[in-house]
């Protein structure tokens, strides 16, 4: 495969955003700085009885603009199975990662509430089985993936947390999603779309509140501020939002960083 | 009871941090900023099979100081039952909060992992009974409390998280403490002294790793960074540390914030 055809628009050293002083911040200079792997489930099996996810090939294409220009080896799998996801967490947790910097997966499918110990919730396979979020770490962690160790493994989760409704006020949105998941060790961190137990809202034209909101936040923000304060700013506007004049939604992060994470971005 | 003597070294009107551009940060104007409810279980009843937490009251005591250094006023509550918890998230709930733009909650005790839903964890009550951390942060949120509605509500917990052990390398200490908790809408968030599952170390004479930490970074950063930069930091620095040569802890947060956090510091 063409590494260069996948590294986006960085010739040229890319501009790492300086931390402030007396925080310390990941080493993010590799150029690429890492891979990039997207799971896109659109189309689900009948036996699933879960609808197809429309619009969500308009988070995709988002997505995929706005970590090129962050350096970021993009991969997209669709429609995988819950056997097929757990496939691409192995495979991913197998390749050598030691020439880069940091890891990103990020999960667009259907997801559910799951009782559990740690990270909370799940994402669908396309055939209805699901995988824990804890579980999808578990592959990168630092016993798992030891070309991973120290550097910081981000996964966001695009899928709902269950049924539950957060009631509100204002705009609309025809289709609902899910959120979910959680880390294990150090250097960890999941965002997640909504709240434990809640749905997460998609416009099937203008893509999820959240992904559009993230990779918004990203283009804007990416060149001054650390991950963290970006995700603040995710949860301040999607929180804002509404869905059919009524509910909303609030994203939240589970955070096992140990360092501030400023991307690099191309000037 | 008089307010005055509560609100520690700020006669003056507080330094607050600028924000950095582009961020949204939360009001931390009022003074007092906020109340601080610490709840200091050391000594268990027979009956909860649970050992007294000896080296509590060093931490008990740092943050007293901490806490009234950064505009709060502080309560203390000893050595109690799972009721009494309750109680006292109740009364806490039921104050009028509007004059403060804050309100912080510390719970040192021994706690347990929980099979649940949404956010992780338990805290004992001296009797043995637990509470989980997601019902703690329901007392406070937008519903319950609504004085203060939007403003943050920030859950410190200082517990063991289970009895898994993670093994590492370096240092010594000699008492195993618990982690806890979880929020459960926006502006809340919840502070782990360590990762789901796992035990909290706790050194009789210095206190607890987390706690110590969090202490020190929030005296020596809070003049210029926000909360979750400084989170990141005790992170870290807790990470660094061994226990028995063999045990590492890794601490951290559940984040709902919609906006970034500076606290209060005198000049």
């Amino acid at each position: 495969q063409d590494i260069d055809k996948l590294t986006g628009p960085f010739g040229s050293p890319p501009t790492v955003p300086r931390p402030r002083p007396g925080c310390k911040s990941y080493k993010m200079e590799s150029s690429p700085c890492g891979h990039c792997l997207i799971i896109n489930n659109m189309e689900f099996k009948p036996e699933s009885a879960l609808r197809n996810r429309r619009g969500s090939n308009i988070d995709c294409e988002k997505l995929e603009t706005r970590f090129k220009a962050i350096n970021f080896i993009f991969e997209v799998k669709e429609n995988l199975k819950e056997s097929q996801i757990k496939q691409e967490m192995s495979a991913l947790s197998k390749k050598d990662h030691s020439q880069y910097d940091c890891c990103v997966v990020i999960v667009l499918s259907h997801g559910t509430e799951v009782r559990h110990s740690g990270l909370p919730g799940a994402i669908y396979g396309v055939d209805g089985k699901h995988v824990t979020v804890h579980d999808l770490t578990l592959y990168l962690n630092g016993q798992n993936c030891p070309s991973l160790q120290e550097k910081p493994k981000l996964f966001f989760i695009q899928a709902c947390g269950g049924d539950e409704r957060d009631t509100g006020f204002e705009v609309s949105s025809d289709e609902i999603d899910a959120r979910a998941s959680l880390p294990t060790q150090s250097d960890i961190l999941v965002s997640y779309s909504t709240f434990p137990g809640y749905v997460s809202w998609r416009d099937t034209q203008a893509g999820s509140w959240y992904l559009e909101t993230l990779e918004r936040i990203l283009k804007e923000n990416a060149a001054t501020d650390d991950l963290c304060s970006m995700l603040v700013m995710v949860n301040h506007h999607v929180s804002q939002n509404c869905a059919k004049g009524l509910y909303k939604q609030m994203p939240f992060s589970f955070n096992l960083l140990r360092k501030l994470l400023y991307f690099q971005t191309s000037t």
